[in-house]
């Protein structure tokens, strides 16, 4: 499948097949994927918890609106947003960027003030939204990555954050899920995988400036 | 190169190549891909902008921070999201799955009602929140297209919104600049492009539940 065909082929799966396993390999490429993501000066405010176990998956359950697809899928992915983001992790940022490029301070310092001021600019609630967006952007990635990887998915914003929060013990660990992606295998009898997808037509999509 | 080879590939292009073109055929990729990013419900309320025009290109550069990738670029997107989105726009949506599946109104009523009610539950600033995120879940499938299609990209933040409105006469189209893609080709001289890339040890991008 070419690109286009890959993303023509996956579809928001309302059923998995329960009885199969992503490999190891697969799941080692979707956290590479994410943590590859693209994020707002490279920041990465983000994390992704990787789930697999039947009994929490069967937990999730309600705190997913009963969407069945979290326990019948291989692995539940969440993806979460840091808190608290605050000058230290920036501070923790330049010191990475200076462990893998060497980068001296001279040459650091002055953007290191830049995203400083930046983050002091804002309020806790606009980090908040900046953060959510973040996690939007890796889950795009996310998708686009299953759908090459033939990997079925369905992204869901609709669950209960505090449940999750509490069930997966996020909350200790300065974090909050902010979208929930059951991947696996669609089931045989899931009648979506066969619909006609529903896109606009392209023109209605795209406005062209040449 | 694999997936996760195209996703190492790909960098935050600092200095494009003004003198190549991307071809017809890769920017209809792109247009496509967009089209098929999955969107809440399904509701596709974003607008891809597509310039190829020098002339606007450079206006487009005050507006953008004075980043220049935005004129030396091929191409450059801006990824709009609807001003207004309303009751109509669901009923459109449900006529476009009518019209493509040819499903029942029996069958689509009781989903068009509960997103009609979604939708009232929400404020204004609500559904702008809503449909910034669909801008960036489609800005994450698009970087990670480009990076499959070999397609230097990018994604800024860093832009006026109002002048993009004013400079693209979006406001009449009912639109809002909310992320911006110079796509093209790295400079040779673009010495961004062969910097380590800096990343979180997987370990700390990754919470592992078994």
């Amino acid at each position: 499948m070419n690109t286009i065909e890959s993303l023509q082929w996956r579809y928001a799966t309302k059923k998995f097949d329960d009885t199969k396993k992503l490999s190891n390999s697969k799941i080692n490429i979707l956290k590479e994927a994410f943590n590859l993501t693209a994020t707002s000066y490279g920041l990465q405010p983000i994390k992704l918890v990787v789930i697999q176990n039947k009994e929490i998956q069967e937990q999730l359950v309600p705190a997913s609106w009963n969407q069945q697809q979290v326990v019948q899928a291989s692995h539940v992915l969440v993806i979460c947003i840091q808190d608290t983001f605050t000058s230290k992790d920036v501070e923790n940022y330049f010191k990475l960027i200076k462990k893998i490029r060497n980068t001296p301070d001279e040459v650091l310092n002055s953007f290191k003030d830049f995203l400083v001021s930046e983050m002091d600019k804002k309020s806790t609630e606009e980090i908040t939204v900046w953060n959510k967006n973040q996690a939007y952007l890796a889950l795009g990635n996310l998708l686009t990555v299953c759908a090459l990887e033939e990997i079925d998915a369905c992204p869901m914003e609709g669950f209960i954050p505090e449940q999750y929060d509490e069930i997966l013990n996020l909350k200790s660990q300065n974090l909050t899920a902010v979208l929930v992606l059951p991947v696996g295998f669609r089931a045989e009898e899931d009648y979506m995988k066969d619909l006609a997808k529903v896109r606009k037509d392209l023109q209605d999509s795209i406005i062209e400036i040449s």
